[in-house]
């Protein structure tokens, strides 16, 4: 039986009704008591059925000395549903029919994509202030938009508070687990021998799924050593390269890097973040600017956020580096 | 040693220069002249190096009784990307650095990306009015973007007389032969057993590329009957239809439909297009847009021109589809 455990304090969840620790507020985390299998549905045992639209199984492809990782070629343009399809084939299974969730971007529009294909209503939470793609998005799938007044974290309540099932691609831990796939292809890839991983660092869900698959290699006996996470943020948004490198670092009132996926001042998950990465690097608007021309004429078309591994690549320069590329371009055209 | 022939005389390519055949002006072919392996690049003899930017192998989804080949999660949004790594990587070995292509669309986009890829300069000649997303995709891969007033024709022709490398993606023999692997994966995937395929029809790039992979399958023994294949047009631009059934057509003066990608009035390949299909269905606007509809509710967001299949299998209604979808709705939001 797989458990569900606090990561703060250790406590079982209870229920799928528990979103946050009923004790300590902390979010979840599934355990994993089994090895390993290169089956890679079997890594999900808490899954019948799969609600798929193909994720998954992205490219990877060398240019240079680097690898590439093409996650932003899943099917509705980010990473975001290998997160979304586990954790919607999940609540499916347990006979939710109705979710909410707070994002304007690639998470909305994945959970709205996955939803629809499950037959469950989604009503995406956004700010009242929020346009462009990502929202056209989210309502060509069939998905309900509520534009919310206030700050993000008003926009969180609002969701949290709806009475639909709150399916937050953030505190759910069916979504973070879902990106242990992504660990699972890199490694296996790269014939089981990863040095350096490059990820754009926001909430964590990534970074800290990532960790935990690689972590199920090593643990299995798969890999043997760790490979080493380069978190990449920006210069306004950069709590855990503050709090890595021991920087002092004050939030903008309002964040408007032109990376805009990149938005987590404050992460919850932070503590967490903070012990599993091996480097972590604060790039600026200009230098992904500069990263994102540069993909572009390699033939890599991805969202500002997405360049920000680049030009911290750029600045690192490391051998046997993995860049792994988030969210489409043809988003932000 | 793989030869290439003029598809209406038969007379031999003599060099690569020669785009249409100097005798009678028609288009050229490449012919197989061995059997297909499972190892899928060597089916491409007349290619050392892939310029790769993670084409193919895109997912098939299984939706209720229908099989939909999700070919819009291809690098740079659309099939086309399967023609594009045969024909860029064809030209950079013969030591093509500039190259002249006419397309506003899906096959100028992804011509652009792997130019860019290969370190080839790209100059896409478009009609002067284009405007949207996949211009900007087109220019965000760094290719030269050359407005011409006029017609169609016109543009084609200004592409043609460039003084760049002519890199039509209509009447290069290697893009069209690039669209066998599409086949090829259809085929694998449903374990060489393919009854139905439905796809849109605009200039034949697709259809014949794809039939030219199943025949391929069928010569080599690989698979035992031809696929039934289903070609999809637009009220307004139905020339393929109209000659397969005997209606009566005239092409409209503008082409106003929302199916934007299938524009081809007058398709140069027209003789053999009417030889290879099963069927062809005639779509109309409403039912475009109807069926868009229908597809992103399931998770599939594509553009117009690609939901075309999906209000074509809706009449037709037969058992064991698959139908391609070929373009990404990211570009169309
Ligand atoms: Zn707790
Ligand atoms: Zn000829």
């Amino acid at each position: 039986m797989i458990r569900e455990v606090c990561m703060v304090c250790g406590k079982e969840r209870e229920n799928i009704y528990e979103i946050k620790c009923s004790k300590c507020g902390g979010p979840f985390d599934i355990q994993l008591d089994f090895k390993y299998t290169d089956e890679i549905r079997a890594n999900f045992p808490y899954i019948r059925n799969f609600v798929s639209l193909g994720e998954g199984k992205t490219p990877i492809v060398k240019k240079g000395k680097i690898w590439f990782k093409l996650d932003f070629l899943n099917p509705t343009g980010s990473y975001k549903d290998r997160g979304s399809v586990t954790l919607i084939s999940y609540l499916a299974e347990r006979g939710i029919r109705q979710i909410s969730e707070d994002s304007s971007g690639n998470a909305g529009a994945s959970i709205a994509a996955y939803a629809a294909a499950a037959g469950i209503e989604a009503y995406i939470f956004v700010p009242d202030n929020t346009k462009g793609n990502k929202l056209k998005q989210i309502e060509a799938y069939g998905a309900h938009v509520i534009k919310v007044k206030g700050s993000r974290e008003d926009v969180a309540l609002a969701a949290e508070k709806s009475g639909y099932y709150y399916a937050s691609h953030v505190l759910q831990p069916q979504f973070r687990d879902g990106i242990r796939t992504l660990a699972y292809e890199i490694a296996k890839d790269l014939n089981w021998k990863v040095e350096y991983v490059f990820i754009p660092v926001s909430a964590g869900t990534l970074l800290l799924g990532i960790y935990k698959g690689f972590k199920h290699l090593l643990d299995s006996g798969v890999i043997n050593e760790m490979p080493k996470i380069v978190a990449v943020q920006t210069q306004q948004v950069m709590p855990l390269c503050a709090k890595f490198k021991n920087i002092n670092y004050t939030p903008p009132a309002v964040v408007t890097s032109i990376a805009d996926a990149l938005v987590s001042t404050k992460p919850i998950l932070l503590e967490h973040m903070v012990k599993v990465i091996h480097d972590c690097i604060v790039v600026n608007d200009n230098e992904i600017i500069n990263a994102w021309k540069e993909l572009a004429k390699m033939g890599l078309l991805v969202e500002f956020s997405s360049a920000t591994v680049y030009a911290a690549y750029e600045k690192l320069k490391v051998d046997n580096a993995v860049l792994i590329l988030t969210g489409s371009g043809l988003k932000t055209l």
